[in-house]
């Protein structure tokens, strides 16, 4: 079963509003059985609209439409694929009572516009709108099914988990399992050519990578789930600790689980991350439990003053060496106690690089009771890009310290 | 002069990505005065890619491309476009040159696959990739012209801007000015009414309002220099200090400029948003010059043994109260007698929330040689928008501080 989602309204294509709903309507439609072939928008224009509708009864088996379903004169969704299907348009009592009903509860006046919201094709479901005033539809036409909603977000999304899904989750072939394996420290050119090289093509699953900024996304899905699982243990063999996990996980959502397990305390000594990774921490809910401090010694002067950096290894070596990386997270731990210590200094760009020490140059220095270690990388890309990698890799050094 | 957006990639379909690339386009392309009709999302399907190129080039003047320029084997976007518009591919040495290059710099190897990244249409302009591996191409083949970007925002934005714009900016109906005022503390609503009340309607420019997360943006989009700035100054005067700047300014930017120019020094003590604001500090190049230190003071320990607050007063008032913020923001000042010196305590939420303290509840305090100032704010919205909003109105008060 095929789908396409059709976004109505000139405020998409002016760039004005993001088009969040053919996101929300393509997983939904996908963890349906649906394949979602199209998502396309278009201006509130009626022949615009009327022809593409045309087009698309012969590439899909099912339209979801969003916007133009308001009271205004460019709201002409309905009006315009009902020509565009050739169904008759009749006017609903019920629908009318409903906007009637919302307009009294909140005392306002309702305008002669609004009465135009009440018509629909004559074979029309009506969808009910819990929260404005305009009706979704639901038309089986020939081969073709039409679904619908209101533009806004909070509209269309209530409409159409309560009453468009019931309508249509039995016209997809089944019900699709998905399930994603969230790797770091691989490229996707690298893990594709792995999965090539070491999985057997099954046509039971599908198997396909993506980017997920800075992560690589494996994708299994399946109408069997014994297979997914299968699969699934296979690749977390062969990628071994690369494997950060499943779905939504991310570092900082692993490390501080990983970290509560433990019942282990962190601290941080930041300087070009510049407070990035402890602001990831925290974004992550219960890390109050896990996080004791982090010190953003951005200066020379506060990484002598905060972690007791000698100022002759600064002097020696420079801010951004393997000596002050260590010296940082030794000041650290004396300070904290905490037991597990990171430190990171390098150079985030775009200037300050030299041939011995380019822009992207970065040591990450981690502490535990299994002693001190320190990391030298050189990441590429502009000064957020660098600085994100290195908040990643010292996340990602915390979690093999945790699972080793 | 008529365009059309075309994404291409199964991430979006699947729902996986959202589509941010289409609304920075048109963001764009209409500044540039061209009418953006639509956009549309297909599958990396050659044969599709083919069919939909070949449509669109009888709708529109140009068509941007976005996503399938990576070296994989579902990377079909420019040999797809070459087919559709039967244009013969050749080998470019240098964009290969550059690949290379790329990966020797950073010691990793080049897959095989890589090669193909080096092939496109004979007449293409190669369009540079700062940030990544896959160039991107500008083509003009008989009436249309196609722009192709990498699918990742933090490749194809700069590529765009840079490389891209250049090339079709006189495409239009002659060249236009663009420029954008930043609003930050008003909601986009009123900025609208009060355009609509203070200006008034003038053929000669375009007054438009868009929501940069968290900003608001009046742009002026004119072929008259001297009314975009004639426009502008009345624009200023009416939103006062409102106004944090034109373009591509944000807050961080201009506090680091603020500071710079006055030759001060900043520190931070942060706790609920973790060391966002020292990070988002850190991101503008040149901000080691500024910026001392920030303690990210997460447990009460760290609040007690970093900046001297008093037990007695974590007991008696709680860590997010107006006293806490007074005592670290004294604390952080007596530690690094920097110019200006910032505290900040706040429920993030999900949990902690009480009905006296809510979630989203936050003091920041700011000292300055003109005295100590505590406000409090209630934040609306989850854990990261909460800690965005505190971050954002933290670096208002440091830009208000600086400017009056």
């Amino acid at each position: 079963m095929k789908a396409a989602i059709l976004t109505i309204g000139n405020e998409l294509l002016s760039g004005k509003t993001l088009n969040t709903n053919s996101q929300f309507l393509s997983i939904q439609l996908n963890s349906l059985g649906f394949e979602v072939v199209k998502h396309l928008t278009i201006e509130d224009d009626e022949t615009n609209i009327i022809k593409t509708i045309g087009e698309l009864t012969d590439e899909v088996d099912l339209i979801v439409t969003t916007g133009g379903l308001g009271p205004t004169y460019d709201d002409i969704t309905i009006s315009s694929i009902a020509k565009s299907l050739n169904c008759e348009m009749i006017f609903f009592e019920n629908v009318m009572k409903d906007i009637k009903e919302k307009f009294s509860k909140y005392n306002s006046k309702m305008g002669q516009n609004n009465i135009s919201q009440a018509y629909f094709p004559k074979k029309s479901i009506i969808l009910k709108n819990r929260y404005g005033t305009a009706a979704g539809m639901f038309l089986e036409h020939e081969k073709v099914s039409v679904v619908s909603l209101p533009g806004p977000p909070n509209e269309n999304t209530p409409m159409f988990n309560e009453f468009a899904m019931p309508l249509i989750q039995n016209m997809g072939n089944g019900k699709i399992i998905i399930k994603d394996i969230v790797i770091f420290g691989v490229g996707e050119s690298n893990v594709e050519e792995i999965l090539n090289e070491e999985i057997e093509i099954d046509k039971e699953i599908r198997i396909a990578t993506y980017i997920k900024p800075r992560y690589v996304v494996i994708r299994l899905t399946s109408k069997d789930g014994s297979t997914i699982e299968k699969i699934s243990k296979l690749i977390v063999k062969i990628f071994g600790n690369k494997v950060v996990g499943f779905d939504d996980i991310n570092l900082e959502k692993n490390v501080v689980e990983l970290l509560k397990n433990k019942h282990f305390k962190l601290s941080l000594a930041e300087s070009c991350t510049g407070g990035m990774i402890s602001s990831m921490i925290v974004n992550i809910p219960g890390s109050s439990e896990i996080l004791e401090r982090s010190i953003v010694t951005y200066s020379n002067r506060a990484k002598v003053d905060e972690l007791n950096v000698s100022t002759q290894s600064l002097e020696a070596y420079g801010a951004v060496s393997e000596t002050v990386a260590r010296e940082m997270v030794e000041g650290l731990y004396s300070k904290t106690k905490s037991d597990i210590c990171v430190s990171i200094t390098g150079i985030a760009g775009p200037d300050g690089g030299t041939k011995d020490k380019p822009v992207g140059l970065t040591y990450i220095a981690i502490k535990s009771s299994k002693g001190t270690v320190v990391e030298k990388y050189n990441f590429f890309g502009d000064r957020n890009t660098t600085r994100h990698k290195a908040a990643l890799y010292a996340l990602n050094l915390i979690r093999l310290e945790l699972i080793e």
